[in-house]
């Protein structure tokens, strides 16, 4: 099997929920929900050859929007929305 | 590839959760959810390829509500609701 | 192209999450997710040659029913669930 | 057309989110799922017409069953999850 | 009709969301999804009809471990996350 | 019946929702989805018959992230997003 790299497998890259900025915020969300399918499905292989018919249908992509729309509430709130600074 | 232009690639335009009214923090949402598409397609062929289809067939379009709805829950938070000068 | 009237278009008509009791609220609601429709597709006959199918398709009058839930939660939570006067 | 009475088109019925009991708050949730298809879709014949498919379908049910979900989490929250007298 | 019997029926079983742990707050997610489907679908012979199906498509369950994804959130709002003994 | 064994069955393993870092919250968050899933689902045959198509169908694995995301918003709030020692 091809493994994804063991970067791509860690949950929460970094260890924190906490960033410098909204626009960190929202690469984490993306991240976080990225890592989520590695550690469901680890074959690259698989990964990559779903992606061409995933991402290109329209549909595909406003669920995988959903999901990091639903990260980001998370982050969000971990920054308390980055108001101190934002 | 005729890419997106790289002001639709950025995740949080204008760096901030924070809108001066709910209208504003409504398009921020509307933007939010576009870009995350942008980002997992940066194809802008495929995306307006898409598009005839996706934006003529309800359900496409009220699964995109619902992304913007997600969307909208975070930032109005972030606005307090917008509650002292709403 | 027979384009959606300009106040369909207005994101949060009335430019508040605030309203007076409930019922106004989930009508709020209603109006939310259905002017995110129209300024994704803002052609009024795509959006009413829709409407037949759609309206009778009870999986989609669910789907349309959890956008008004989604968007209820925060127009809920900005009048602090009209607990004062409700 | 057969339209749906009047007491089912009230999106809030009893105007308030407050119950007195969690079974109350429950009963609610279910109900303003219910009158949100209503108002979009108030054709009592088709309401019904749908009914035996949608009904029987495991994945219909479980959609129906999320909206209520959503519902509930706004009204638990409006009552404090009843925690005064739980 | 073989109806769903009667404590199948209640909404809210034991009429709180409070339990002494997460595992029996898990249980009650579970529960107030399941009787959720019942108040909507009181026949059982339909229920179990659609069981084998339902219970064998990865996608129904998915569907299904959502909602209770979403039940389990109000239910540990409602019991401060069991932080105090957990 | 090749059941699933019964540390698989658990609800919340560990008891408790607090958890030391969110590298652990998140897996959490996994475990959770999959107990779901077990204990609506509890023969291992069929669990296993499935995994083959929904872990290679994009679609099925973004629901699942979706799930994964839900769960962990329950996580993070409970661990107050890990921000004492994060």
């Amino acid at each position: 099997m091809n493994r994804v790299p063991e970067e791509g497998m860690v949950l929460v890259p970094g260890g924190s929920l906490i960033t410098r900025t909204p626009e960190e915020g929202r690469a984490l969300a993306i991240t976080l929900a990225r890592h989520t399918v590695h550690n469901i499905q680890p074959d690259l292989d698989i990964l990559l050859g779903g992606r061409p018919n995933y991402s290109t249908t329209p549909d595909s992509l406003t669920r995988a929007a959903q999901v990091v729309a639903i990260e980001f509430q998370t982050i969000a709130a971990a920054n308390d929305y980055w108001r101190a600074g934002g």
